[in-house]
């Protein structure tokens, strides 16, 4: 075989032909199929199932076992355990890719070849051979031998595999051969490339079409040799640009070159760089493999760069400048933008109902719904608390399903899902603080601000004011999230606090007041009648009955200890702090190993729904008296006092309808920050909307239901982050089918009106089912709140920085602005973040709380005064860039300072981590 | 230079000598220093710090400027940050080591070089070159120019630098030179091995002597050529094996051939295998690296195999057969092993004190000391709550202390801690429940027992019983460990259940016993002068103050709900969680990344000590009456109607102290076993103990005490694998000095009597900080040991393969014994044990449960049964390999079948994983 496959000549098999020429080789062009066919055929199906087969057993008995399978990564046959190894990287030594090199510089290279089936190529194969017939005939028997596949327990055929459901169609499969032979004297080299891909018996666990076959056989060896050279060859073909190659190549010396093309691009670790006893996971990112194909075949190949979560840090952010989209761009005219918008979604609004056809659709609305009836309740049930129940959970459930089904219905962006959180909730506490104490009516006071700020944020849309939302960098936004956070996580501790004022704890080492005591409690009675009653004691009208009983009975409870409830206050504790594990457990239960991925994701989705549940039964189990969530029974406002209609002025004298337009500037502030930065992490280039946003129109929508909801004493309503990127999180679609140790590639967001509107019109529904929240336990809901606060400030990157601060330097994290920004440097960038924090708080906590709007934006001008203390370049790494003019400066700058940066193999370019999403808080 | 440099010739500085002789290569044999001499220096030193310093800036202004560092790993600089990256693993280009290759074959290799200076030196890399003389003169300068080193912002001088501090004396350095230069037309190439190091000018950032200089520069060229070259030297110098051949080399031939020597073993990875854009962290296990040295070097370099973790599995558990040690061969004499026993211990006995003095010692004492006052106190407040108190707090702390000084005065292995806990405990438990229920005298029958049980070991003793260990394998450890943890938390967790019905929850919604409502308590007064104190009801003699201040005014409370006490349930509950919750975090501090690692190792070492605090701190802060450990006030034993000394027969009948041998047979066997893994378990090859062990005097000293404890009514004691597994942690002796990124190499166990001896001392002066124990909550008590069941379960391997039956197969972790045995057979391994412990705890729960030890005997028996149902092989992964002339044909076996089974490159031979021990529960 050496001399004959010597020399660079070789053998091809004609197109088609059934008789085997042996020509030298000519220019593929010309001989071969077309360029064009052959993108089709070889590179177009994505995938390359390669099995390699090993003659195994004693030199009498030996038989072919599969030992081995290469999609994407290697996965290898546990012997002994008689399963398959998790996929991982395969390692290999230089010499084995040397090694097959060598063998097939000399041996048979078939190209394009077109056999039948395996005996022919058996055929070809040992006539090549420089043996004697009897050898031959048993190398032709060896071959033909049927190999032993390892098939999963459970399945019963190799079409049932789940390998075989996952792959998908167009697949096709390579086999590589290794094996000793005893009467062998040489080894044995054979790669054949199939011309059109052949189903060759049963040589792959799966029968699917074969594209290549590699046979190395050779006389019995001590080392390890034919087994590495196998393993060398199937990593070689699971590469897709040598594979490329292979099928372009039209001669041996091609497909050297392909080799050698491969082994430019391998990673070389020195000898102790790796535990050879662990298996190497596969990497998160698989974009290099396919950066070095050829362009034209580059499309949705690179599996990262569709990724939400790829273009991202950890934290959901771009470092690069979001490019300026045509929603941001001023037209200069009156309500241009809003105008704008609707041509720009009018078009699709057609398609934003029949895009929703999916069964996908209905596990979102699920998700969605739970989390919204969660959010309404715990909201609705705070606000209520708040502002003496002029809205109560009643008028959240209603509210958020009015508003949200007008939102869905006419919106610019339907993703996005109205809610009553945030810092409008905390602005309408100032504002019922205020009004309470200047003795307003509220709800008429609150209705003209809602008026105000209506009419504000028509001009705002008017002036096309949204195009201002570029200057809401990271350092804004974490601002805001971490104010907001904070004041969730003060408010439940403080609820839990002031729960223990109600129910006070009886100490015995305190016992000088014995209005805290449990014995200061007894039963009178007026008559005798009831005196006989009260025998317990042996007097004649007291006993010792509980309020309750007393009053049954027509007695007075007198004493200091009658309001006494003992226990409340510690169970209160428990029901809060389990609330609060149990949310944040479950939803960590996502990233356990514990049952299959799916019931960990429900789990997981649903963590805020079963830790409300869990509170709720915890509670219901014992029968304490704990304070519930108070939900009228009717449907009729919560607030006993007041119609659904609110009146124009009440009791409130009348220039007060014009005092309001003050706070209403500030509120208006708050609506328009609060709303964009939503809008403007929802439209992120990587999540690939199609349908673009539309900043106006929403905000139009925004100022429309502030009307109607203050007019009803509705809360009030602006787009939530967090249930919003849940809600998109939930509509994204996926490749399916995927090899072992891929993972799943992004393909974009189902968008749509319908998933939202069905959400909001089964929340308006579920206001009949009102009557039986009042099982829910306050402290379960302060528990919500407080697990809320957490989760959000912890998605910060401000809160990354913060830990910085507590960690030495050799433990941080490889994070990705800790390699370009100095240390001190990051560490007064998140000093000045917390002044800021502080200061917030601040204004919040003392009289001048109804300003802290405008401090709010007053982060904006703190985020430009830092272009004085820090580099563009530090901004860019810590934040984002601002203004788009100097943005591309700095992105300029950037790329020369990387250039001019010497860098190792491990250079990071432009490239960025790929951690997932974690802003998600339900 | 090229020309001169080529064609295999060479230059080759003559010894020490100052005039450059430019001579062919000769053998280096003859003409270079001895090999002795040669590894004496060249590869004695272990570490070499190599430092690569690149011309960096605008051609006119250019500088050399450090940016990498390397001794075992790769440290980049990255420039924007102006830090070092963290170690990580270099990746390199096949191209980059090529053409390095290339250079160096073709350009100056100077071997066995004695230059003193670095001009001199330039003086000969500027000869050589073939330049103009204006040229030559602009190299020097450049050469001869400062470098700009980075200095870490704390350090003023780079002799403090945290590097330099920990690198050992006789550590050398190499200077890799790389850079651009204008007038050069062709690349220059230069290798120097420095035949005696020489401090070359402020080279590199730490004034070590170099040992290799290369240096690598050329015309300026568009990629990142000479930056990768210059990483490929480095990496190449960090090799021990490359560096050992390029100080044997004589030729430039001899270091080609080590490059490519080196290129054979490097680790090949496809183009997609690993993410550039992520360092790759130091694996954990460098065996490999070391392998590759010639044997003869091999020695104290391995940093895997001396490591207490490193041949043992998670579990603490060798794979390969414990040899045979000498303590566990039979002589044949009566008390021969016992004699034996004492004439190997006996000449280690003066070191076994002087040995301890260091300053380790004082922070294992602390630690130990801590942890054992907390089991003083714990096992000592449950004891006595189950024994009626005939051993409490104070017997807990006295035979502590009296025992353990013995014990380390006189014990064969003195690095063992005796303790209550355990089977024990919980066998007095059944014999005080079977004492009450047949109105025994309990004291007196129980030194019955311990003067049968001290008999019966000693009987064990004279027939060398304790060769018998080899018997107690994984599966018997398993199912004695798991059962004592379920006793731990079934006790835990019933205790807390008895604390809810001593302190009733008020239920308004179950009423209807008005027993344990709190409004059933008045205070009645004899006089009516109490009642005008009673004046609050308006009544004569009848008041509403609570019992303590009733009684305190002389009056007398009546009714149901005077011994109502609020709260005390709920807030149990909650210091009990607490205390659990506090105790697990505080011990997986250890691994987070806040504080430098010394702070959370203390804080993971008391983690139990803080959880206590904590639990107290809680208490006291509410002064809730909760109920606390009682203890006695006086040195006196804790029952008030008892003497210290125990009599011989009390109340009981004569023959009792004959029929108590039938229980005491049971508990002999409990001893024995509790015993005697402890001591396998701390006598395990991989401690590397030098001392030997002493079954036989440490079962004897076991019997002496059994008979002093029960003489007085102190609690009996046998070692306790977990303290005693923390005491030897920390007497580790590790290597202090290491490069970044490496592991310490452990070196032994500083083997003493003295640091257990003063800690036992420490816990009997602690007698007289008893009182202040009173403040301890019994919740917090029962906390700690819900913590050490759930802690102790959790670390078997049996609790891993219970986790795996929950597992989807693609999820489970890779571990060893899942490559190698069936999921099926290890399920069904895991379910046999499951019943085995089911068995177990049925005996113990019924009327039967006396004869318990007797089952968990025949747990010995099922493991010889199941070798009918599972392979040697099998077994061998799941369990110890049992009988040793068994378990040599079981390895042979294994063995055979590694050599059978094809494996990949990552194939693991013998080699193990090597995760931490984490049995300890302290």
């Amino acid at each position: 075989m050496e001399e004959k496959g010597g020399g660079g000549g070789g053998l091809q098999c004609a197109q088609r032909g059934r008789k085997i020429l042996f020509v030298g080789f000519s220019d593929a062009t010309h001989l071969g199929p077309s360029e064009e066919w052959r993108k089709q055929r070889g590179v177009g199906s994505p995938y390359l199932f390669i099995q390699m087969n090993e003659l195994l057993g004693s030199p009498e008995n030996q038989e072919w076992r599969e030992t081995g399978r290469w999609i994407l990564f290697e996965e290898k046959l546990d012997l002994e355990a008689k399963h398959w190894s998790s996929p991982h990287v395969p390692t290999l030594s230089l010499s084995s890719i040397w090694e097959l090199r060598a063998l097939l510089t000399t041996g048979l290279v078939l190209l394009d070849c077109s056999v039948q089936s395996l005996s022919e190529l058996t055929e070809q194969v040992s006539r090549l051979e420089s043996l004697n017939p009897e050898g031959r005939e048993r190398l032709k028997s060896v071959l033909l031998q049927r190999p032993q596949h390892h098939i999963q327990p459970m399945c019963w055929s190799a079409l049932q595999s789940p390998l075989w459901q996952k792959l998908p169609p167009g697949t096709e499969a390579a086999a590589v051969l290794v094996g000793e032979l005893d009467f062998l004297t040489q080894r044995l080299g054979v790669f054949v490339h199939f011309l059109e891909p052949v189903v060759l018996g049963t040589l792959t666990e799966v029968p699917l079409p074969m594209r290549f076959v590699c046979i190395i056989l050779g006389p019995p060896a001590l080392d390890k040799g034919y087994h590495e050279m196998g393993r060398a060859a199937a990593v070689l073909l699971s590469d897709p640009v040598f594979r490329w190659s292979a099928c372009q190549a039209s001669s041996p010396q091609d497909l050297l070159s392909a080799m050698d093309a491969f082994l430019e691009k391998v990673v070389v670790l020195p000898p102790g760089g790796v535990d050879l006893t662990e298996r190497i996971p596969p990497p998160k990112c698989l974009s290099n493999v396919h950066k070095r194909l050829p362009s034209q075949l580059q499309e949705s190949k690179d599996s990262c760069n569709g990724n939400i979560s790829s273009k991202r840090d950890r934290y959901g952010y771009e470092h690069e400048p979001q490019p300026t989209s045509k929603e941001l761009q001023r037209t200069g005219r009156l309500f241009g933008g809003l105008v704008q918008d609707i041509r720009r979604k009018a078009p699709w609004y057609l398609s934003d109902f029949l895009d929703a056809l999916d069964a996908q659709s209905f596990s979102a609305i699920l998700y969605i719904y739970l989390a919204t009836i969660a959010n309404a309740i715990t909201f609705g049930g705070l606000l209520g608390d708040a502002t003496d129940n002029t809205q109560g959970v009643l008028e959240s459930f209603l509210g958020t399903a009015v508003a949200g089904s007008i939102f869905c219905l006419f919106a610019g962006q339907p993703l996005t899902i109205l809610s009553s959180t945030g810092p409008v909730l905390v602005f309408e506490r100032i504002l019922f603080a205020f009004s309470r104490d200047h003795g307003l009516d509220y709800l008429p006071f609150r209705l003209w601000v809602g008026i105000w700020v209506a009419v504000f944020c028509l001009v705002l849309v008017a002036t096309e004011a949204s195009v201002l939302v570029r200057y809401f960098t990271r350092f804004t936004e974490e601002g805001f999230c971490a104010l907001i956070s904070l004041i969730f996580i003060y408010d439940a501790i403080g609820k839990m606090l002031s729960l223990a004022e109600v129910y006070p704890i009886y100490r015995p080492g305190l016992s000088g007041d014995t209005g805290s005591t449990p014995y200061g409690c007894l039963c009178y009675f007026r008559d005798t009648k009831g005196g006989q009653k009260g025998g317990d004691l042996g007097l004649a009208n007291v006993s010792l009955l509980s309020p309750p009983e007393c009053a049954l009975q027509g007695g007075q409870s007198r004493g200091l200890g009658c309001h006494f409830v003992p226990d409340i206050a510690f169970f209160s504790l428990i029901l809060f702090f389990a609330t609060f594990l149990c949310a944040t457990i479950l939803k960590h239960f996502k990233s356990s190993h514990f049952f299959p991925s799916r019931v960990r994701k429900v789990i997981s989705d649903f963590s805020m729904v079963l830790a409300i549940l869990l509170g709720c039964g915890l509670d219901a189990s014992l029968g304490l008296s704990t304070p519930k969530l108070i939900v009228p029974s009717e449907f009729k406002p919560t607030h006993p006092d007041r119609k659904w209609l609110v009146p124009l002025f009440g009791t409130n004298p009348w220039w007060l309808c014009l005092a309001t337009a003050l706070p209403a500037l500030l509120m208006s502030i708050l609506v328009f920050m609060d709303q964009q930065i939503t809008a403007v992490i929802l439209n992120r280039k990587e999540y690939q909307l199609q349908k673009g946003a539309g900043f106006h129109l929403d905000l139009f929508w925004v100022a429309m239901l502030m009307l109607l909801t203050s007019a009803f004493g509705l809360p009030w309503y602006v787009s939530t982050t967090v249930i919003s990127l849940a809600h998109m999180d939930s509509l994204r679609r996926e490749s399916a089918t995927c090899a072992p140790g891929e993972l799943p590639r992004f393909l974009g967001i189902r968008e749509q009106r319908l998933t939202g509107l069905v959400v909001f019109i089964l929340t308006g529904a579920s206001i009949f089912l009102a009557p039986g929240l009042k099982f829910i336990p306050m402290p379960v809901l302060y528990g919500t709140f407080f697990y809320m606060g957490i989760a959000a400030l912890s998605s910060t990157q401000f809160s990354e920085r913060m830990k910085l601060l507590l960690m030495p330097a050799k433990h941080q994290p490889d994070l990705l602005f800790l390699r370009h920004v100095r240390l001190s440097r990051i560490h007064l960038f998140t000093t000045v973040q917390l002044v800021c924090l502080g200061l917030l708080w601040a204004v919040k906590s003392t009289a001048a709380a109804i300003v802290f709007p405008l401090m709010l934006l007053g982060l904006v001008g703190i985020r430009k005064a830092l272009e004085w203390v820090f580099s563009p370049q530090e901004l860019s790494w810590l934040d984002d860039p601002v203004p788009e003019e100097n943005a591309k400066k700095v992105q300029q700058e950037k790329v020369l300072e990387l250039e001019f940066n010497p860098r190792g193999n491990n250079s990071e370019h432009m490239s960025l981590e790929t951690p997932e999403i974690n802003i998600s808080v339900n």
